[in-house]
């Protein structure tokens, strides 16, 4: 893999899939993250911290920090967390990975599912965690936007393109899709917005992954697309803030 | 204006701005709907029928439906309503127009400003008109796509284009422009599920037009955004299903 990619790094999400397997990557990395931050919503499941120490060596500078990533007070909590153990550096890099997929058809949809898929996907982290990373971008010493800088990446999905639209008879997903449409919304603006500040912003489609959410049917290992994600993610700059590209570095259409 | 532009015409968010001017030049066209359905969320308040009423002659065809656009039951009972005046002819035209905006800004918002505008600008009424326009389509004894046979048009905004993501630092309304792209996803996935049954579905850019949502700064007047998406409207084919257009025709990014 390449050199350190961020001092700190903070993956919701992180129990399963994509996001374990990004933090797994990370610390696993010949010059590893100072501070990995793995946020679940149940760290003390099953599927929580304790599966994610069984993967990792014991000295992974690894750090739980458990937001729900739809309930503001325990994202606070989390940031309040997070802030302390990095003390006045700020967070690098958040990678909103954690999501929710919906298979509901036009006929079986309901409110309360598009308003559920919703929550999780657009609402998120957004705001919470932006004082950390104006603390990283302020104190990095560097010019320019990076992920060693500052940056929010959002995890994204190509049937959330608008333009291409694919699949949708086979797989109609309206409220999976419409989430991850406002997702691409607010990443966009977030680019406009925070780029002055150096916070660089940027939606990364990792592919259809063999995990829980994408299933055995999905062609590409999550091993290969997050070393492909990784990849992207220490080429982006300024040049690529507010784009939507996948695990390869192409280029996506709104 | 043009000649019929559809045999039966529901409109959302009826009682002022865009849509108060769309059933009003409706009604007051030379060749009217034979069935314009007006709804809004208070009917019976000071800006709902009797306002509506004022501004029309008394014999326009003129009918009230009242769904509040996130309640499904009174969704529901409006579709009933709606399907027994047309007794088994469908409705043509189903214009999306209902929808509530949000100032907030990145440090403003908050998660329930984002899910309630979210509820009433993409859930709306997206499911529960679609079998009366599967009857229109069916009985329309006609091929292809039009507004005549039958259609959704989803009334969004310039602000919900991702492409082109418009005065971010001077307007940062994310929860609009959120909700927006998430509605734009939505009308292309129905385009392309309802094309087979005979339903054409586009979005619709009015413009900025000095309406209560818009403002006095707007430099449009309602009733010349309003001929403009009539004559928009009355264009549409198989070729511009799926497509979004503001009032003048113009294709937008998504």
């Amino acid at each position: 893999m390449m050199a350190v990619l961020a001092r700190s790094v903070l993956v919701t999400g992180s129990n399963r899939g994509i996001g374990l397997e990004l933090v797994r990557q990370l610390a696993a990395s010949p010059w590893p993250p100072h501070h990995i931050f793995a946020t679940c919503r149940h760290p003390e499941g099953p599927r929580g911290k304790r599966r994610l120490h069984d993967l990792l060596e014991p000295s992974s500078p690894l750090l739980f920090a458990p937001p729900d990533t739809v309930n503001v007070p325990s994202i606070q909590g989390a940031v309040r967390a997070v802030d302390s153990h990095l003390k006045d550096q700020g967070l690098n890099l958040l990678i909103n990975n954690a999501g929710v997929s919906s298979h509901a058809t036009l006929h079986s949809l309901d409110s309360q599912e598009m308003l559920s898929v919703f929550a999780t996907n657009v609402v998120g982290t957004l705001q919470e965690f932006l004082p950390l990373l104006e603390k990283a971008a302020k104190g990095a010493g560097k010019e320019g936007l990076s992920c060693s800088r500052a940056a929010v990446i959002n995890v994204s999905t190509k049937l959330g393109s608008i333009g291409l639209c694919l699949g949708v008879l086979q797989a109609p997903m309206y409220p999976y899709r419409a989430s991850k449409a406002a997702q691409n919304m607010v990443t966009r603006c977030l680019a406009v917005e925070l780029q002055e500040k150096g916070i660089l912003c940027a939606a990364i489609h990792p592919g259809w992954v063999k995990t829980d959410m994408g299933t055995e049917e999905a062609p590409l290992m999550v091993e290969h697309s997050v070393r492909g994600i990784l990849t992207v993610l220490a080429s982006l700059s300024q040049d690529t803030s507010g784009t939507f590209l996948d695990w390869e570095g192409n280029s996506l259409p709104w």
